[in-house]
C-alpha cells in the first residue's frame, strides 16, 4: 500500500485505515480478533445464530446491531426452506470479503470505483453428503467461481491487479481454499 | 441410515428424506447442485448480497423467497458495520450445517431432541490480512472452535455419535477444513 492524498474513497476513510495499519504495525496485539457465533436448532433443518460481540483491538467489543439469520435446507432437500442453506452463505461470505477487500486496495491505490458487482456459483454434488458415493465425492463444493465486474477511473489492467490484491489477502478466501482446523466439543443432557 | 417407524421427528419428515435418499441412489444426477449469490458493493466495505435461485434436482428451483444479506467490517476495522464481516457468516454457515446435520441424523436414528444449541468462535489474527507478518500468518482463521450442547432421548454416547456422523457428512465442514478449489473471473468496464 502507498498512502494517498484522498482522505476518503470510495466511502473507505483512507486516512483511518492508514493510521490503524501503522497502529497494529506499532502493537501487534491489536490484531488478534475472535468472531462468535450462537446457533440454535428450532425444527428440522431450520435454526438461527445471532453475531453480536467480538474481540478485538485488546478489547470485548460489540456490533452497532445484533444481526440475526435463519439458514435451512429448500424444500427439495426435505427442509423447510426458511432460509438460505449453510453453503449458500458461505459463497455470500466469499464474495463479501472480496468485495471488501477490492474497495478497500482500491482506496489505498487511489482508485475511485464507480462499480463492483459479482456472481458466486458453487457446484456441489449430494452424493457424497447423501454418503452414496463410497467416499469417491466430498462433502462441500467441488468447486467455486466468482464472477466480478469492476468499474472506476483505472485501466482494465490496475483493476484486475486490485482484484487479485484482494484475493491475496481475503480472509475467507483463505478458509475456504486451504485447509482450516476446527475442532468439536459437544456437552449432553 | 436405519429406517425409523416415525414419519416425523424433530419436525424432520423421515419418510420423506429416505425417499429422496432412495431417489438419488437410483438417479444419480438428481444429486448435482449449484448455489448462487450476486453480490454489489454499496458503500465502502457494506455490500449487500442476494440468494434466490439454485439448480438441482435436473431443473433450476428457487427458494420460497428472496434473501438479503448485508455485509460490512466493523468500525474497529475502518467499516462501517452495516452487518457482520464476511468472516463472520462463516461461522454461522458452519453452526447451521452441523446442526442440520445433527437433526437429520438424529431422526433417521429415530432420536428425539429437545435441544440442539452452539457456540462457535474463530480466532484469526489480522496480522495476515494486513500484510503485516511477512508471509508468516495467515489471512483466515487460525482455528474455529464449535460448542454443541445436545439433549434428547438417548444416552450421551448415542448423541456424540449423532454429532459425529454430521460432522463427517457436513458440506460446510468440509469446504473449511479441506481444500476448496475457488476461480476467478474478471470483467471490467
Amino acid at each position: 500500500m502507498t498512502t494517498t492524498a484522498q482522505p476518503h474513497l470510495n466511502g473507505v476513510d483512507t486516512a483511518a485505515l492508514f493510521a490503524t495499519v501503522a497502529a497494529v504495525k506499532e502493537h501487534n496485539e491489536i490484531a488478534k480478533f475472535q468472531f462468535r457465533a450462537t446457533n440454535t436448532s428450532l425444527s428440522g433443518t431450520h435454526s438461527r445464530s445471532t453475531i453480536s460481540g467480538f474481540y478485538g483491538a485488546m478489547q470485548e467489543m460489540a456490533h452497532v446491531k445484533e444481526t440475526v439469520l435463519d439458514s435451512d435446507h429448500p424444500e427439495v432437500l426435505t427442509g423447510t426452506d426458511n432460509g438460505p442453506a449453510p453453503v449458500e452463505y458461505l459463497l455470500h461470505a466469499l464474495a463479501a470479503c472480496l468485495t471488501a477487500g477490492i474497495v478497500n486496495v482500491a482506496a489505498a491505490r487511489g482508485v475511485e470505483l464507480t462499480k463492483v458487482s459479482s456472481t458466486l456459483t458453487g457446484d456441489i454434488d449430494l452424493l457424497g453428503v447423501l454418503g452414496l458415493s463410497g467416499g469417491s465425492v466430498r462433502n462441500g463444493y467441488e468447486h467455486i467461481k466468482a464472477e466480478f465486474h469492476v468499474e472506476g477511473d483505472a485501466d482494465q489492467e490496475t483493476l484486475r491487479g486490485i482484484v487479485e490484491q484482494s484475493r491475496r489477502r481475503s480472509a475467507v478466501y483463505d478458509a475456504l481454499t486451504n485447509p482450516t482446523p476446527v475442532s468439536i466439543e459437544v456437552t449432553t443432557g
